[in-house]
This record gives C-alpha cells, structure tokens and sequence, in this order.
C-alpha cells in the first residue's frame, strides 16, 4: 500500500507549523511550504536545483537567488502590493514555472501565480461565504465562423436549477495571453456573485466567460503591415471574435439558457485586451449591448492612439446626448499601481470622452496593480450597477 | 497597441507547416509546436536552456537532452503507448514542467503532460463530436466532517435544464496525487458520456467527480505505526473521504441535482488509489451503493495484501450468492501493458475473489498502461453496463 504514503505524508507535512512570522503562499500546491509571504509581503522563493549555475524569480522584475549546502535556491522578494502576480522561474536560461506553485494560464503557457493576501475583511468578498452557491458550468457551441467546437464556462445564479425566472447576461472577458479560465480561477467570479447576490447589492445574473480568441475558418489572420498602426477594428474583426461572439455564442447562450434575450439585459465587460475587445464590439453593436465595463482596459489603454470619438465606431460617440441615452452605463476602472504606460492611456481615453461629453463612471482600486485583486474589485463596483430595473 | 502583437504572432505562428512527418502534441500550449509526436509514436522534446549543464526529459524513464549552438536542448524519446503520459523536465537537478506543455494536476502537482494520439476512428468517442452535449459544474457543498467547503465537478447530462426527469448518479474517483479535475480534463468524462447517450449506449446519467482527500475538522490524520501494515479502513475512515461522502456529498447532491437517491440508482468507481477507496466505501455502504468500477485499481492493487473474502469489510463477501444479489455489478479493469505489480495486483485480487465465487466483470484495455486512456475506456466499458432498468 506504499502508494497511499506520500498522500500520508503529504497531508502530514500540511499540518506542520508554519515557519515563524510567514505562511505558505495560498496559491502553493497542497501541502507546500514554500514560497511564503512575510508580514510586510515581501516573499520567499525557494526551488531545489543542486546542479544550477544561475537561478532566478522572474516577478515584473528579476531577482537572483543564491544556493546553499543542499542545492536549494532562495531569494527574499521585497514586497509586494496585495493581489495576483504571476511569475516565473530561470534556471540556466530556462523560464520555467514553480513545481510548488500552482499554475494559471496566462502570457500563453501556464504561468506560476502568488496570491499576496490582503486581511480577511478585504477579502471577504472573493472569499467562499456560507450563503447560496450558483454554478459555474462548462458549455460547449459550435461556432460556425470558426467551424470548431468553443468551450464557454456560465455562471449561474443561485436558484437556477428548478426555478423559470429569466436572466440577464454579463459576457465578461479576461486580458491578453489568458483564456476562459482566468474568470473562474484567478478571479473567483463565482464568488464574487454569489457573495453579492446574497446582499442583494447585485440582481442575479447569468456571467458567460468565453475565450477571447478566434480564427475564422479560411484561417486568414489579420496581418499588420511593417510600420502600419494596428487596425483594432479590422484585427478583432478577422480574428473572429467579434463575429463569434454575435453570431454564434450569444444566441447560443440565448438557446441554451434562460436569458431575458434583449440588449437592456445584455453587458459586457473585460480585462485589459478584454476592456478594448469590450468598447469595440459594444460600440460596433450597439443593438446587442446596453452595458459595458472596461477593466485597466479602454482603447489606447496600453500606449496605443487616443480614439477619435468623431469618427471612430461609425461615428456613435459623434452625438453624445444620443450615446448617453443609448448606453446605460459606461464604466472604466484601473488600478493606483498600475505601471505608466496603463494609467497614462487610461487617462488620455478619459480626457477624450470626457471632452466629447460621453457619460460614465470611473473607479480607482487603491494599492493594486494590473493584476487580478483590480479586476475582482472591478467586478464587485461594476456588477451591482447592472440591471438595477430587475427587483 | 502593442500588447496585442504577441497574440497575433501566435496565431500566426499556430498555422505554421507542421515538421514533415511529425505533428505537434494535442497537449501543447497554444502554438507551441513542440513537443512533437512521430509516426512511430516517438517523441522530440526541446527547451531553450543556454547556461544548463545537463537536461533531461522524465517519463517513467529518464532521457538525457543534447544543446545545439543556440542552447536549445532536444530528445527524441523512443516509441511510446498510446495515451496521456505524465512527464518532467530536470533541469540541472530542477524537476520542472516543461513551458511548452499545458499542465495537469498530477503527482500533488501541476505536471506536464502528453497525449500520444490513436486514430481518429479510435478516439472517437472522446472527441467532441455533433450531438447533444451536457454540461460540467462546479458545485459547492459544505462538509460538517471536514468543517470546510468543499467542491466537486458534476456532469449533467443533455436535456438536464428545463426538464423534470430525474437521473441516476455515478460517483467516479481519480488516482493518487491527481485531483477533482483529472476526470474533467485529463479523463474527458464529459465527451464520453456525451457521446456514449447519443448512441443510446448508456442511459443518461449525472456523474459526480470530487477530490478523494478529507482531513476531519480534529485534524488527525492516520498515521501508520512503525513497520505495521497499512489499515486501508482504517486509512480511508481517518483519512475522512469516506465519511465526506455519506455524510456530507450524497446529500446535498441529492438535495441539489435531480437525482433517483436510492442504492439501485447510485455507482461508484474509481481509478487507481480512487478504485482501491471504491472497494473500500462501496463494501463498507452496501445500502447505499448497487454498482462499483475498479479501474487498475483495487485492493491491493500496487503490491499490498491480499484481501480477506471471509473476514475483511465485515464480512460481506463470505456468502458470494447473498453479495452477487446485493451488487447488481462489479467491474475491474487493467490496461496490458501496466507495470508488473499493478497486474500482479489485480491478478491475485481476482484470484481471490473468483475463489470466494464473487460475480464480477474484467475487461482488459489492449496496448495502454496505467494512464487516462486505459481509463477513458474503462469508463465507456462500465458505464453501459449501470442502471439497466431505466428506459
């Protein structure tokens, strides 16, 4: 029966008392003391790698690591603001994930992540409470501008199963290099909601979580020309996405799901790349959405051009007053930490609207960077807004 | 917008001609065309490591990697089963995944892995195919056992939402080291049953898949004395699964799901350290279990002692005729080319139950060994085979 002892021990070592003045990290794997997070969040990396010459944490920045008798590595990470980071290890000019961290897909691969915890107050909110549960569920459509089979995850509200009420529909989408994952894993979604939903600060509601990434099936992907700025309209346009999302995935969900299936109960928002996918596909279709929510994410919002609100979209941020009536809520939130390129093209997307008379509401995380604490925070202010006709 | 150009270089990279006469692993990352997989079923793996000593690929065997002149280590691993093989890199004595993998809980970690594919013919019926597709959720409960919340993935099939049927419930384990997620992603579950009820192979049924591992709110996990035989029932007792899922998961999922919740209508089964906890709770709850499916695994099935049919579960399997009435089936499985003592195992387990004259059904999975795809048909080998009656 030896198989079942390194589960033995596992839970054993589990239990072992932390070392003093630190924890274990929560994102580690089970049963794994290291990395830990001291009390001024400065963090402690550790990798066994007796035969290395060089090891490095690669977290926004690179931290050498050094190595003692036994062929472990360790560095002290100076701190860190609360929140998701994810990060990297380089072993001899390998960059590799930690094997004592769980990983999350992000920057295209799977990624090493660290939760810097804030207090359980602050956290309450993404934090499992003893109130209903809705679902998180795995749906399947197939997609006939990509002609593939899409995975979608769906939350569903508690008291869905068993009941005939009829929801509204946040589509809600992660940032660049991530996939449908990042909502329901970094982002405690599903927890977020249901915590929500139990205060009655948010109606309930429906979230679909989509892969923001498509090829059309004559497989021709937009190319930028050398020195051409990027077409954002024509690159999410031949990437699909848009067209999966409005041909394919909407009436299917619509199919599928009870939905109230009309554009005063349909948002959508996003993360980074997600936020700019949100404002061109709800600008370009503004007789699906009436809500949309831009998360550290607007066009422009990593450096790129300001919009011209004269003649971007067709021209429907040209006439405010029509705009303001149209859309419900425009919403924009970024973090205090984020890095200059985020919080400058955050603000040169503000001044623009502001100028052209678009209504919205504009919301700073304190203390947090652009990474996913800012984005849970985003959804806790944004989701509550939504729908507020409903009782 | 620069952001966005990674993103497209990757898609662009994704359309690449394939290496002639190679193609790149299912399980890849997004693009990534290595590791690849030859018409042998041979293997290239590679990763950039210019300042490494030594690297070498782990898969059940290790394989030491060669640098080129751009640091880039490869190997080509010689022929392999077809099938999901976990793997590792070491990289100078740094046991890593491999960046270019997707990662799979396994091993009490995140692990990479490979799917050296079949045919298409064969694999089939865990390919996602034009039919009515169920669903996977993420269902939350409460243990009063473990003092935690606790989740499960819970697999409802097609027609579920909107309907009133009511459904019986397979409860299917993973392997040690794996997780909740193994049956959902690494064992496509959900595609099997999917396609197994459009042919009208199986009856539809809800599946539930949660983590084999409790820890009770005391917090005392068995410990094994010195030299003294590991007591399974004792293990599993303290351990505190067991009591999770009578005490805590079969009600609320039949408080929860619309399930038949009697014994006729319930299963369990298990792969591996998740079949042996099978053998365990089904014969320790025979009120509450009529099916039971041990896929490689079984007591004793890695080498430990042989079962007691007159003594051990207190004594249910001494009177064979009153058993074989009480279990409408029971259902071991083995790939042919698992390690010796797997095969071994299950070889003296039957010996021993054939002796007692416990009815039961074998099934041998030809060329596979002690991976997913040995489960994968398992679980279209047993699943036709439960709840018969049922129209």
């Amino acid at each position: 029966m030896n198989r079942f002892l390194p589960l033995l021990l596992l839970i054993s070592g589990a239990l072992c008392v932390a070392q003093s003045g630190s924890i274990p990290a929560p994102t580690n794997t089970p049963g794994q003391e290291y990395p830990r997070i001291l009390p001024d969040h400065s963090l402690i990396f550790r990798i066994k790698a007796p035969d290395a010459q060089n090891v490095q944490v690669q977290m926004g920045k690179t931290y050498d690591m050094t190595k003692d008798a036994d062929g472990v590595w360790s560095v002290t990470v100076p701190p860190q603001v609360v929140g998701f980071h994810y990060y990297s290890l380089v072993i001899d000019g390998a960059t590799v994930s930690d094997p004592a961290s769980m990983s999350f897909f992000g920057a295209n691969k799977m990624s090493s992540g660290i939760e810097v915890p804030e207090s359980d107050a602050d956290a309450a909110y993404y934090t499992v409470q003893d109130v209903p549960h809705g679902e998180v569920r795995q749906f399947r459509y197939y997609s006939k501008v990509t002609e593939t089979w899409r995975r979608a995850f769906v939350y569903t509200p508690p008291g869905y199963d068993n009941g005939v009420t009829r929801y509204p529909v946040l589509y809600l989408q992660h940032g660049g290099g991530e996939d449908e994952h990042g909502w329901v894993i970094q982002g405690k979604a599903d927890i977020i909601l249901d915590n929500l939903i139990a205060e009655k600060k948010a109606v309930p509601m429906i979230i679909v979580m989509d892969k923001g990434y498509a090829v059309a099936a004559d497989k021709k992907p937009y190319v930028q020309a050398p020195g051409e700025p990027v077409d954002m309209n024509r690159a999410f346009s031949l990437l699909a996405f848009e067209k999966v999302m409005i041909s394919d995935l909407i009436p299917a969900i619509d199919r599928s799901y009870r939905t109230i299936p009309d554009r005063d109960h349909r948002a959508m928002a996003g993360l980074s790349m997600g936020g700019a996918q949100t404002f061109y596909i709800v600008l370009n279709n503004l007789d699906k959405f009436a809500y949309l929510g831009g998360f550290s994410g607007v066009p422009g919002g990593n450096g790129g051009p300001v919009i011209n609100t004269k003649t971007d979209f067709g021209g429907v941020l040209a006439d405010a007053d029509v705009f303001n009536k149209r859309m419900k809520l425009a919403w924009f939130g970024i973090g205090t930490e984020e890095p200059g390129t985020m919080s400058q093209g955050m603000q040169a997307f503000r001044e623009a609207i502001t100028k052209a008379g678009i209504k919205y509401v504009y919301y700073e995380s304190p203390g947090t960077s652009h990474e996913w604490l800012t984005w849970r925070r985003d959804l806790k202010e944004f989701t509550p807004r939504l729908f507020k006709e409903i009782k």
